[in-house]
């Protein structure tokens, strides 16, 4: 599991006081930086493999301006030429957001979803969320 | 159903070339404010009435920076004390996102759920998808 | 004189009710589009022209988010390898910001800058501002 | 001298494959949280006591998505009813991105600028800038 610190931002609340909702999807792709350099060691663009397929937020609680979060970022589910990632933001003792997201493994070149490379998934296995 | 274009943003693609997936949310809540117009008539935040509760996105073709879009956006249910919404974007012929999300009527005052009112529901129903 | 109108998002405001200053950078560069145009006919990144060397905004008055706003865009200056624009944002009749860009005419394969061509210069020049 | 480390995000790179300009700002403001926190030591927006007057920003290099960047932000200048902050984005030892804002210190309820209270003015001057 890989925890990413998040302070939050005045451009990140609105005008109802809380973070804005659509900040939780931006911080929950903020938490996957670990899971990307799995994918593209070099984390460069020219070499990127994956394409999002679908994105699922439970919205639980407020998140507030003045205290810092976590992000937290599990493994799900690892298909043939797909995988899929679980994510919770936690605000001190506060768990304000759960997420999925399903991500197609890509060669962009050819434009087509292919599978996973064996040593990618042993890597995401690591990190897969226990029962 | 109401249609909001987007012209899309330099500072809204990625490095993969493309409109970066979080901007997908920010477009549909772009396109719901004429919904949050009938929830509250002023679009003053002190008089807001919504929480949102779930948000689903589904990713079905990339969104380029050269062409304008347009977001789409039903009323999809309406609960006693909830409501659903459904929307598009879509590139020229290209159905590129489909997303819904759940709102819970609030009173931010007393910090909980109530029902949605019946002016409120009439003009929802207006703005109903059809089957 | 470009002229682009911009609705205001709710994830664009903040805490304090207003729209948060980091967007006003954004809808200025929103107001380009017609200026990238010039410079990229095509719009696509690969064959991009410009870097960003220095940004300016006054901020005159506060932006709400209940009312539509109107972005205009003139060039201001053009240099050898440079050139610069002028923006203001308005909210109805309210003159809200000012703003001032220099970019410089980039060979992103060579890493630096040239001349900007003399087409570019012609049709950059049909939008400049008058005294 | 206040420093905030900064992870680029994914949805923070553009087309042309860098951290996209209006991304500084954005940095430039998560910066200042300390600072806000001694105009407003709650960090509650009903007690927010500023309003960005001017920004200036020069963009001395790209910045990158593969490597954590740091920014410094100084106090620069303290006047009767308004202050100025100096602030660097450094990448490694890179330094990319230099900015200069002006605030002036409200009365919000009155809608007015007000002397900077004394005990704010000290907190402020201990992280001037020396020159």
């Amino acid at each position: 599991m890989f925890e990413t610190p998040i302070i939050p931002r005045v451009s990140e609340t609105d005008g109802a006081g809380h973070i804005n909702n659509v900040f939780v999807p931006i911080w929950f792709e903020a938490g996957r930086r670990e899971i990307f350099r799995i994918l593209t060691p070099s984390l460069k663009f020219d070499d990127w493999h994956v394409a999002l397929v679908n994105m699922n937020v439970d919205y639980l609680g407020q998140i507030y301006f003045d205290q810092d979060c976590l992000v937290k970022t599990w493994v799900d589910k690892i298909g043939t030429k797909s995988f899929g990632l679980y994510e919770e933001i936690w605000q001190g003792d506060r768990h304000c957001a759960s997420g999925t997201v399903a991500y197609v493994y890509m060669d962009y070149a050819e434009g087509r979803a292919e599978p996973v490379p064996d040593n990618v998934r042993t890597m995401l296995r690591a990190h897969m969320k226990e029962e």
